[in-house]
């Protein structure tokens, strides 16, 4: 196998290019991974000057950006040079194998659509996002969590695909349950969409559904992946995000009340650290957009070093599995089995 | 003011007689309520004569019961003796102000409509759920949670509105702030119906909208109303109050690891407590039915003593501030603005 040669959008973000640049160095470190800036070389070599001066990463020129109140297609169409556009025109000519952008959201799966185009037999690529569950070491893929504000469903059949080999390849998962998220367990229940969806779900042979599942059972552990649309799994995803912050802000004032809580707060500090790292955003690095003909990971705007890193290791995980390869093995193979029929 | 007389539907929910019989004790005796057990009288008083022999509360008998399996405004028409039927004729008849529901909530729902019939001005009643904020003391009411999984923009108006009043004069919030769940800040964003939301909620002069508000705003404490379908508003409650024990687990494996861990936790179980009661949805009792011509709380079907306590508390407070009332003077006076442009 060779390394992964991932594309990063410099320029995209809140802190770019100096946090982005970081968390590329340091993934070019620690992880066997080739890293390509992509941006303004003049910001990106100052930053390096000052902070990392014996290094020399490897820089793709791009000096326009996508901006967050831009409209996606119009901008990137303004901007051929724009850094987002230059990274995935280096996946589409095999000299990258994948982009990571913590930019405009929008731009970067527009410009994922445009460039590496969808997988044959999938409408929509979706956004997937890893959330913590109640069970130690189990994590449940949601998708989608904001490509998609409206859905089909066999939009939401193909993400429950693509989420099964994603879980399965990725996060090692040997029989992924999937689950269609909804308003109750009954299979007739929920919206149009939803109900339509179950239904399509509960035929295919491809992946092993359970049925549908409740906001409840979304951390339980019971699912390891979760369909729904991407307006839903926008909402839920960022309420999931923010719990970090609830939890903790809790903590601070429930645990230190009275004698026992002060005392026994003392001696918490460091476990305290601990459960807000396991909440952490950051610490999940982004969504991978599933469904286009190349490997994608959408980070947040708000993104730091930490987060880019682990942004790049995911990249570098969905590379080394082959998961778009894989999705359209799939296709193919569901396209055989329908011509038998 | 005279005593707020709620009827219970005592054969409602997975515990029911017994824990909704004991909450309704509980409520007669520490609210200043008066409370009307509607139910089989031989279930009932058997429960009575083992727990609390000396009691005597008013029954109402009523034998049936609408499943948990039956479809609504089936089962209404079959069993006219239905304990949510019965309890519903008691507040149209003037003998009771409110009804309290662990049943069925769509029965409970349909039974309202049917017997009650909406507010003018309310094409949809919605039902509101209170969730607790990072800021100490504030809370924020969610509506729609599950009453109606497709919403046009005006219903999403109509919420907003009679959320405000709710929380004005039962949550006793001066000028509630009123948010649009979406999927970004940007009043472009979201789904058709979310825009047109936005659109209407803008130009309403008797709210004060904030604007839209993302799943991590919801917990912030920054809205006092949140207006959003059924459909996402019931996967967003459902997942928050998962959270309760999320947090828990989490902090049962990570507080007593190491010795300073270990030692820490032994000094903080009464503060532990106080957390998971915090976040408990036994302590908010259950949704308000809003928009229909009478008080109506819907409880989980789960709801246990303390649960129907609280419910019976909710219910008091919104007959004492006249929150049907309130809304419909606010609607009649909408009407008349309008008439004079």
């Amino acid at each position: 196998m060779t390394r992964a040669r991932i594309a990063i959008d410099a320029m995209g973000g809140d802190y770019a290019p100096d946090e982005i640049v970081a968390g590329a160095l340091r993934a070019r470190e620690e992880l066997d991974v080739e890293v390509l800036l992509v941006g303004d070389p003049e910001k990106i070599n100052r930053y390096l000057q000052e902070h990392a001066p014996s290094t020399t990463p490897e820089i793709i020129p791009a000096t326009d950006v996508v901006e967050m109140n831009e409209v996606p297609l119009v901008a990137l169409k303004r901007k051929p040079n724009a850094s987002i556009n230059v990274a995935m025109e280096l996946v589409k000519a095999g000299q990258a194998d994948a982009v990571v952008s913590a930019g405009h959201s929008g731009a970067a799966m527009a410009a994922a659509l445009l460039r590496l185009g969808r997988l044959p037999g999938i409408d929509r690529p979706a956004i997937g996002a890893v959330l913590p569950t109640l069970m130690a070491g189990k994590s449940v893929l949601v998708l989608d969590v904001g490509a998609n504000v409206d859905c089909r469903p066999k939009y939401l059949e193909q993400f429950a695909i693509m989420g099964s080999i994603y879980s399965k390849y990725v996060l090692d998962v040997p029989d992924p349950k999937v689950g269609l998220l909804n308003i109750g367990e009954e299979d007739c229940k929920g919206n149009d969409i939803a109900v339509g969806a179950n239904q399509l779900l509960r035929k295919n042979k491809q992946i092993s559904f359970l049925g549908n599942a409740e906001g409840r059972d979304v951390m339980s552990g019971q699912f390891d992946v979760i369909v729904c649309d991407g307006f839903v799994g926008n909402i839920l995803l960022k309420f999931a995000e923010s719990l970090g912050s609830v939890l903790v802000q809790i903590l601070r004032e429930e645990l230190p009340r009275g004698w026992r809580g002060r005392i026994g707060t003392a001696f918490l500090r460091p476990n305290l650290r601990k459960i807000k790292q396991r909440m952490d955003h950051a610490e999940h690095g982004g969504g991978l957009l599933l469904g286009v003909d190349g490997i994608c990971i959408i980070s947040h705007g708000s993104s730091q070093a930490p987060s880019i890193f682990n942004a790049i290791r995911l990249a570098q995980e969905a590379v080394d599995h082959q998961v778009s390869q894989r999705i359209q093995a799939c296709y193919q193979q569901a396209v055989a089995l329908e011509d038998q029929n």
